[in-house]
């Protein structure tokens, strides 16, 4: 059996008791280690699950998923995955391989940031299509997800923005000499993420709906102790500081009083212009 | 301390190993018993937790917030709710108030249809704004949600539609005197919910985008081990028999052939004309 386990929001103690149950009993435990972050090291869920851990890249999981899978077949495959096993469109597609060779599964759902979000208060229902932010290089500066953020704003809908997260990423210079040398790890913060907004607003001559003025919430290590979340304007964000990662950004439409009110915990002066 | 604890999708085992800790150490353990339901009856989740627990109707939580949160500042309450503790607005209130009145809280995040959703294939992050559909009355027929609908079908977008849940409703006489005699629990099904769609359409005299014709997926007791996934039109949904409840319906935007593929595991003949 292939077990897909959701992790939940990153702490040893997120996983669910059936989750826990499956991992402990299972043959081998692989966890996923590219699409985001966990709040501990792997020894420290080695040692919180009593179980060895094979660390799975995004190379192992998209090159070897064929033998991957078929040890499910006369084994128990635990294969952890941080938020929801369906939040990738990789895991969606191992359950697909899987069914289509006959090897059976099973899916331990967990929290993501999509419905974790609402812990700033802003209502799940009133949020409109999600939209992932890149990280930007000098020639490749993609904004076609301003379109999604203004079609939400036209409905007054909230947005939640997922920003980029580089794991395991080479220098050209070592993809071309085939060396495995790879760069620390990088995760967008709502800074960078504003900023960049910004950038596409302005690049626009400013007839976007998006504007310097828009509320936004930055959440940071959402569901963990030291979770942070703050609201002020786009033009704010770009130096409102949230600490470690990870962080999201929620570019927020029509406002209604309680929402207000819960963002008012956070930041006390936020006078929204989108209300 | 008052903990908001999620308990997922509504088997026992659904909480996180954290929640667990929680719940086993609180002073009072609260059921929130109106937002949705539990696989499990309240006496198998004492005897999983070795815990008695108090079953909070909506009455309970809107009139006696109050008690309830004063109770939390100097003993531990658990309020356990199914799903995320953010899923439902009387929550965010009842964190809302807490705050006010400097009772310290916490939130135990769990996972809830919004992203288990994502069990059907069809990707989380091409769903639109999510709409809620009531039981209509003889009187009473809202049909407010079709333009949610209609606005993610013109941007390629899924709508993930809430089915009503009807609990401790009182007949409209028995309200007038005032007798405390509740109706069975009620919930909608794909078939009901398909069927006011298909009468909102034939309202509008088939000018919307939704029509008959539209791919659909039903999704019933998502998580648990008897979970149903149907895809079919919407004209075809009103005889598709998925069995207990909980169910949610899905209208399906632009499919991307990888959600297709996953969708025939469950319905090998569907033919997209929403492609």
């Amino acid at each position: 059996m292939l077990y897909l386990v959701g992790l939940g929001l990153g702490d040893a103690k997120d996983i669910t008791v059936r989750g826990l149950e499956i991992v402990k009993a299972a043959d081998q435990v692989y966890l996923e280690a590219y699409t985001s972050i966990l709040t501990v090291g792997q020894e420290a869920l080695e040692s919180f699950y009593g179980r060895e851990i094979i660390v799975a890249d995004r190379e192992f999981v998209e090159q070897k998923a064929e033998s991957f899978i078929e040890s499910a077949r006369n084994s128990n495959i635990a294969f952890l995955v941080v938020g929801d096993p369906f939040g990738a469109t990789t895991h969606t597609d191992l359950v697909l391989r899987a069914k289509e060779v006959g090897v059976p599964f099973q899916v331990v759902h967990n929290t993501s940031i999509l419905n974790a979000v609402g812990c700033c208060g802003l209502q799940l229902y009133s949020f409109g299509e999600t939209v992932s932010i890149p990280f930007w290089t000098e020639t490749w500066k993609p904004d076609s997800f301003l379109e999604k953020i203004e079609g939400n704003l036209e409905r007054g809908l909230h947005t939640l923005c997922l920003l980029d997260i580089k794991v395991k990423e080479q220098t050209v210079e070592n993809m071309m000499k085939n060396r495995p040398i790879f760069e620390p790890p990088r995760f967008m913060s709502n800074q960078q993420a504003a900023k960049q907004l910004i950038e596409i607003v302005n690049s626009r001559n400013h007839t976007t709906r998006l504007t310097g003025e828009t509320l936004c919430v930055g959440v940071a290590r959402v569901g963990w102790p030291d979770q942070k979340i703050s609201a002020c304007t786009l033009q704010e964000m770009i130096t409102c500081e949230l600490g470690q990662p990870l962080h999201s950004l929620v570019i927020v439409g029509k406002i209604h009083p309680l929402e207000l009110d819960f963002l008012r915990m956070f930041s006390p002066d936020i006078v929204p212009l989108n209300g």
